[in-house]
This record gives structure tokens, C-alpha cells and sequence, in this order.
């Protein structure tokens, strides 16, 4: 079983969830930290001691994040990257690897199409997951990403047997 | 005494300086962390555990933080948005209070002008500390950061004694 958390860092808004992969992805928890405060080193503690507590509670084995490429704004992209800086430091203090996953792959592998739109993207996780009703848009972006690692690990996996073979 | 240390963080180089205050300024250290990889998160883990060493080893009670307003590149501000996450949650996770000042705040601690260029700040912080040659620019914008802080909480404490007069 590998356990898996994956993150969609903002500065208003994180999103987190943790799937398992028992031969197909299980729900463990998803949600979302607000850190809606004009104290922007508090935001940061809010995200990093928010995941932090996470990981201590859930024990994943590994981290996902959505890589961000470009930002039209230069005064969001600074935002941003402090959220995401504050978000990977909370797994790299406990030791686990850190995976990055661009938007574009994330919808591939679970749309099948990299262009996909979001409501798909959160149409798709709640099917695979077989929750009933719709996730939060940051928990489900989250989720996705944490899925996205899992099939290319399950990809990796297969194909390192086949060549065994 | 109080000790402060300042951080200059970027994606690429990270400086560092602590400063006693003990009626004047005291250098205690000075320095600057590498990151070069392309591997963005072990980036991130070098910075965020070289300045843990530096807490651990120096216990500084508080932390000063160039502030970043407005960048050119939304590209280079996203980078370096990370580098700073990482920096001030270093001082978050061991419980640092963490302070933020503009460039132009710096500025006019250490020169008494806010448009000074960076090499006025550079010789007035070895002025300052008694330094005879010159300090690697990184470590010197940190160092007048903490100095900035240092200046600032001295004002703060004699307006104080001045009020209870």
C-alpha cells in the first residue's frame, strides 16, 4: 500500500488530500486550510504547521504538488510561491519525498485529455474515488494531483516488472 | 541583549546574518546558502534546513525578512515567493517571531535615505559593525535587515520610556 498526500497551495487557500492505492485509489481525508489574515508570516505558519499536522496524524509516504509554470501576475506568482514554499517545507521537515506534477498531466491522467476543464477534473475524482456528492474545488484539485502520482508510480511500477520480464 | 537574524532569501542564494544588540550592533555570523539544483523541492530543503542549523546552532529570538513588493518577472517572482516560504517557515517551525521590511525601510535605517544604492548599504553595514574589508553582498543585505529591525525596536523601546516619563 503507498500512501499519498497531495497538495493545492494558494495564499488564501490550501487544499490537501490523502488517497492509499490498493490496487485502486482509496479516499483517506481531504480539505482545506484557510489562512485568510493580512499577516503574511502567519499565513505561512498557518499552511506549514496546518500540513505539518496532517502528516503527523495521516503518516503519507510520499508528496505530490501542482507544478506552476507561468502567472500572469508577478504580485500572485510572489503570493503563490510563498504558499507552495510554505506547503513543501511541511514535507521535506518529516523526510518525504516531494513530486511535482504540471496542470497538464494531472488532467491527462485523469481525463485523458490535457486540456481538460476543471469541472471535469473534479467530475473524474469523485468517480474514481465513488464519493456520491461533489468535493471542494481546492480538496478535489488536491486529490487529483495525489492520483496523478499514483498512476505514474503504478505506470513506473508495471513497466520496471515488464522489463524484468 | 537581543539577537537577531536577518535572512536575504533567493532562489539561487540565500544570505544570512545574526546581529547582537548590546547598546550597539555586534556581528555574531554571517553567510550564504547555495541551492544550485534543478531539482526545485531539494532547493527548497536546503533552505529551509540550512537555516534551521542556523536557529539551532545561534538561537536568534527574532527574525527579519526583506519584504518583496512588486517584481518584473511573474516567472523569477513565483521562485522566489518559494525561497522565502521556505526561509520564513525555517523560523516559524522553532517558533521565531517573524518581521517584514521594505527595501526602502532598510534603506533608510542603515543611510538615512530611502533610494541609497545597494553599495552604500553595503559599506554602511561594515561601518556599522566594524568590519574592515568588504562582506559578500548576500550576507550584507541580511545583515541590514536584522540591522533594520534592531533600529526599529530600539525607537519602539525608547518611545516607550519617553511615554511612561
Amino acid at each position: 500500500m503507498t500512501r499519498v498526500l497531495g497538495i493545492d497551495p494558494g495564499s488564501r487557500v490550501t487544499g490537501y488530500g490523502i488517497l492509499d492505492w490498493t490496487g485502486k485509489p482509496v479516499l483517506v481525508t481531504a480539505g482545506c486550510i484557510r489562512t485568510e489574515t493580512n499577516d503574511f508570516p502567519e499565513r505561512l505558519r498557518r499552511i506549514f504547521e496546518g500540513i505539518s499536522r496532517i502528516v503527523e496524524e495521516f503518516e503519507p509516504e510520499e508528496m505530490a504538488v501542482e507544478q506552476v509554470f507561468m502567472h500572469k501576475n508577478a504580485d500572485s506568482a510572489l503570493k503563490l510561491g510563498q504558499a507552495r514554499g510554505a506547503a513543501i517545507c511541511a514535507g521535506v521537515a518529516r523526510g518525504l519525498p516531494v513530486y511535482e506534477y504540471a496542470a497538464r498531466q494531472v488532467k491527462l491522467a485523469l481525463v485523458g485529455k490535457g486540456s481538460a476543464d476543471k469541472a471535469q477534473v473534479q467530475h473524474m475524482v469523485c468517480f474514481l474515488l465513488g464519493e456520491p456528492g461533489p468535493l471542494a474545488l481546492d480538496a478535489s484539485d488536491a486529490l487529483g494531483v495525489a492520483f496523478c502520482h499514483l498512476h505514474h508510480r503504478q505506470t513506473a511500477s508495471r513497466m520496471s516488472r515488464m522489463v524484468q520480464r
